[in-house]
């Protein structure tokens, strides 16, 4: 039994369970999770179809010029391909016939979704996440040790960034660098790059700009990719010279908030309360007002998926459970701060998965 | 008016017409058309929320940490920022009130269409492309101008690439050449560089890979990112020292039926007939098995989008509809090659926006 039948086969006594009788699976990370096999966010459709019923085989549906790069695993699933007349969608629908529930991929397009139900009016569409969340939120061995790997090659490149000068370079340059130095470190894709400097930092998600760096400033970096499939997501900031007494405080209280976020992340405990202990951290200090995102997301094959570790989310951690950690403190027009590690429930405890120094390098 | 105000009083006048009583944009090309902001592609939901009646004010619906990377245009639309813990879709619900039919943009993640169908249970979900199509395919003088400095990019980056040894280089050492060419040149992203040798490249959407590239075979370099909103996209073919008779031959044939897919555009003339002829001149030769896909793709802010070159598209050409002409001859086990420019409709005849040599460039 491959990976993949055993994955396909636990999905499948879930879709018994909740009474989905087909799993529609498109663009997003339950395809590859399933098959090995990505599909190109593209017009043209490419689609698993899994019936819950045990004598029908899966069968991914793939354009003809797509088919090639499909990695074959006939214990798994079988492959139709369909050539630029074709109609996918009267495919899908043939295979689906009878059924009285689907499950569509998450991040399905709209278009499919919408021609799908026009052809299928009688059925019931709802989210593949509630069969494929509760497979895919507890990573296995060998996927830990997939974002282990991840998390080790940008680690590195925090690290390596420490001796290389910042000043006078613009924010744009470094994403640049920090973009290049992920794919020479083995992740076939970097997933996003941010570099945020001075009062730029204040908006958390802020897109690389032409400003120049200069001498005093705080530059946040927040980087990360995919490497073998699954992610890596890292926050690490450096202050361009000595930075002032108040931005060096607020540095030691973001520390300590992180710390108290990872140290609370023991199995059992829940989403929300991992995220209250970092938040505490900083409205004690008097920086609540200024943390203005949830503490953490999952990671696996995606950027962020389950678990989100945020106010309301009940869900309590379980060994192989994987998310950042990653507390911040923005004041509009002076500076922001974030500081961010991948972390794994285990039994023996919270693991942090990033090794790369958490205190706020001095740069050039 | 601005560029804003007056494609959404378009689409808003044509939402009427169609009976079309909310539009409802995300990820995707639209939202960025109607707003000069792209949604990331997240589980945190950003949506533009356009209702036909003139007295309602568009509001684009974004989360708080995103806020500040959306440049206002408050004459266009207002902006609603949303907290972690709020809930967006209750929100767009809360905006289309009492709406019969609902426009949801293509790409939109099918975790956004389900949860909307389920609060507005009584709303008919149709594609936002109804509306926003007709508006999109015909490109402004200032699109063209943009779609004409992105292939210029990537044609100086075609013409340098025939001076450059591929000998002895691996397919991803050239993938990630054309990759940071790209980005040098002006592209804010770079979508694709595929890059194919030998027999490799009968597979039309092949992988990069780590093969060496040897003498005497060809190469595929097919490339493209985006610039200023618009996109890029050129195929060049490259003989690594003379290639065979029998090569030369099908190039010859491959530039013919790509000149005769180019001249048959012009204004009136169907999409399936621009397919027609360029698939006629490889089928005349013999081929016409080997030419497994369409004949091109329009293109401006979405690689690939309407006009479809394609058997079974009636839509007759009119000017400023712009789109690929990319015929492809692929003979498994031995070798694939394809040519492609981006050409517009014009009253005074088909331009190439692409000017790179398409004579098969002879490298080290």
């Amino acid at each position: 039994m491959t990976v993949y039948t055993d994955r396909l086969g636990r999905a499948r006594e879930r879709m018994r369970e909740l009474g989905v009788d087909v799993l529609l699976l498109s663009t997003g990370a339950d395809l590859p999770y399933f098959t090995g096999y990505e599909a190109m966010p593209l017009e043209r459709l490419t689609m698993l179809v899994v019936r819950a019923d045990r004598e029908a085989e899966p069968v991914l549906i793939v354009p003809r010029l797509e088919a090639p790069r499909v990695v074959e695993h006939p214990d798994a699933f079988a492959i139709r391909p369909w050539d630029e007349t074709d109609d996918p969608i009267a495919v899908v629908a043939e295979l689906a016939r009878g059924v009285r529930a689907a499950a569509i991929g998450d991040q399905t397009w709209a278009r499919f979704v919408l021609a799908l139900q026009a052809v299928l009016p009688a059925v019931e569409f709802r989210r593949a996440t509630d069969v494929t969340g509760p497979l895919r939120i507890v990573k296995d061995a060998a996927e830990i040790d997939a974002l282990r790997a991840a998390a080790t090659a940008v680690d590195d490149i925090a690290v390596v960034m420490r001796d290389r000068g910042f000043a006078g370079r613009r924010e744009i340059d470094v994403h640049r660098e920090l973009v290049e130095r992920m794919l020479d470190a083995g992740h076939q894709r970097a997933n996003f790059a941010i570099v945020a400097t001075g009062s730029n930092a204040a908006s958390p998600h802020h897109d690389p700009s032409t400003r120049i760096i200069e001498r005093g400033e705080l530059v946040l970096c927040d980087f990360g990719g995919t490497m073998n499939g699954y992610c890596s997501d890292i926050t690490r900031m450096y202050s361009v010279g000595e930075s002032a007494p108040d931005v060096r405080d607020a540095y030691d209280v973001l520390v300590a908030a992180q710390e108290a976020g990872v140290r609370s992340a023991t199995v059992g405990t829940r989403c929300e309360a991992v995220d209250a202990a970092a938040r505490r951290v900083i409205a004690d200090a008097g920086y609540g007002d200024a943390f203005v995102h949830r503490t953490g997301h999952g990671i696996g094959a995606e950027a962020h998926e389950d678990p989100y570790v945020v106010a309301g989310n009940d869900t309590p951690l379980v060994p192989g459970h994987a998310f950042s950690v990653e507390p911040g403190i923005y004041l509009a027009g002076r500076f922001g701060m974030r500081l961010e590690d991948i972390v794994v429930a285990t039994a023996a405890g919270p693991e942090r998965l990033n090794r790369a120094p958490r205190d706020l390098a001095v740069v050039d």
